[in-house]
């Protein structure tokens, strides 16, 4: 079956890859506002028989849910065999209990939506908390890829002396992989604390990592509080000034140019989310796990 | 069954005016959005075994349609009894065909959509064309609330001598109704084609007019430029300077201040979308006919 990628507005790069590494069409469609704010839709190119790759990064979801939901049902309207949703970042992963009484459980109520007109899914890093498997809130087959390997060779390619920095004992797990995988030391950061506000923060072995670069490496960066802390117990700790990386480029307001100014050497992120950091490239395994979910006639 | 009242950002007013004429309550709800643009959704007030009305509009529909979603099912969630949708303007009424190759219909697609989360839609004189009743598209149980009564009623309470305008001849039906009620003479604009750009418009009856206040009556004020071009033939014809009377202000972009400036005397709108022109308001119909539509325990 032949395969055809759409790219919502704001997702042309990493489709244009994609299509280049599945050996598939990019195909064409209008998407605009009307005046008064009504979303139109048309596909230009034919989709029937055809699966239709769907490529649209769910951050600020609210205003892209629209667009995603009509362009797939367009597609199918069209005699699409089936819409494969890619969406690197996805949201509302979050709210996933509730917190305080009266709250809605927005992923649960997320992931019915989309499984209800998506028929796959696929996406990178989901920040999974109680949820434990993407499964448990999308009824539709669908795939997690994960970026550390593509962290590790690009730390092993970029950084000539690294030293990757976990930000508290809970992100361990994730960045002893990382480290693992770039052959590189890894340190965690321990807080100890004296009263409810007294914590101290000190870095293991600092005096071992002076010459080396250090490495943060995060799921998400939003607000980048946590990030531009840790950059503040680095630089306390006499340690040079450290590279950034996350997986999922989200800064909220002013959070990038405040990470920026809070003395990184440099920030990096995945390119789930178009933005000046990205620098590690996922299209390849992307490509590679997409093809995976699809029906294979 | 206890009725309880929630209004979604913006329908404020309305909500408190439909709440005391349907002797009900009105529940408080936190809405708000995270710094990543993702909706946060807290239901306050007890909600079990109550039909939960929802009151929204749906102009420029797309940043809404979430929320709303969430609501609802944070309402079901918590174990209301039913939820019911006030929609006073509801979108996705005018792409209700494919009139070029490709396009979706999104009139259709955005009916499924709601139908799936609401359990009863009540809204104001939709845009009908092609599709004749909304259970068209809506399969849940709805109602349509006209305001021609209430646009009559205002006229003879607030306009002496009114003669109502109509702009084209597919206007006539709806605008004689008004009139009638009114106890106002109508007349409808002519056009007289003698070649493809050249239209003659003629305003008929209209020295006996003269000395009355022409009353423009339409259905949704979006770009404003059938009423701009309407009042210039009125302008033209030695007529007083008309009241314009819409029942969506929709309003896109400048066209509120355009038609202000075109040399009208008033603009007058009904309260379906909150504007500084709502001066009737259709709370008592909208009362009165949205309890029809609830279950009866």
């Amino acid at each position: 079956m032949k395969t055809i990628l759409f790219s919502l507005p704001g997702n042309e790069v990493l489709t244009e890859l994609l299509a280049t590494k599945m050996k598939a069409e990019v195909g064409q469609a209008t998407m605009r506002k009307f005046p008064d704010g009504e979303s139109y839709t048309r596909i230009l190119s034919e989709v029937k028989d055809k699966c239709v790759v769907l490529v649209c990064t769910l951050h600020e979801p609210d205003e892209k849910l629209l667009p995603l939901y009509f362009l797939s049902h367009t597609a199918k309207s069209l005699g699409a065999t089936c819409t494969c949703l890619i969406a690197p970042y996805l949201a509302y992963m979050r709210q996933d209990k509730v917190f305080n009484e009266g709250e809605g459980i927005t992923s649960g109520f997320f992931g019915k939506l989309i499984s209800g007109f998506a028929d796959s899914m696929t996406t990178v890093d989901p920040h999974l908390h109680r949820i434990s498997a993407l499964s448990e809130v999308y009824h539709i087959p669908n795939k997690v890829i994960r970026a550390a390997d593509a962290i590790s060779d690009w730390i092993k390619e970029n950084v000539e002396y690294p030293v990757l920095i976990g930000p508290d004992s809970e992100s361990e797990q994730w960045v002893s992989e990382v480290a693992k995988n770039a052959n590189a030391p890894f340190t965690v950061l321990q807080k100890v604390r004296h009263g409810d506000r007294d914590v101290e923060v000190s870095v293991p072995d600092v005096e071992k990592y002076k010459n080396a670069t250090p490495v943060l490496v995060d799921d998400i960066i939003s607000t980048a509080r946590t990030m531009i802390e840790t950059v503040q117990h680095l630089k306390m700790a006499g340690m040079k000034p450290p590279i950034c990386v996350g997986i999922h480029a989200v800064f909220s307001g002013n959070a990038y140019q405040d990470l920026l100014d809070s003395g990184v050497q440099k920030i990096v992120t995945c390119n789930t989310i178009p933005h000046p950091s990205n620098a590690i490239d996922l299209s390849d395994i992307l490509a590679k796990e997409v093809k995976e979910l699809m029906p294979h006639i």
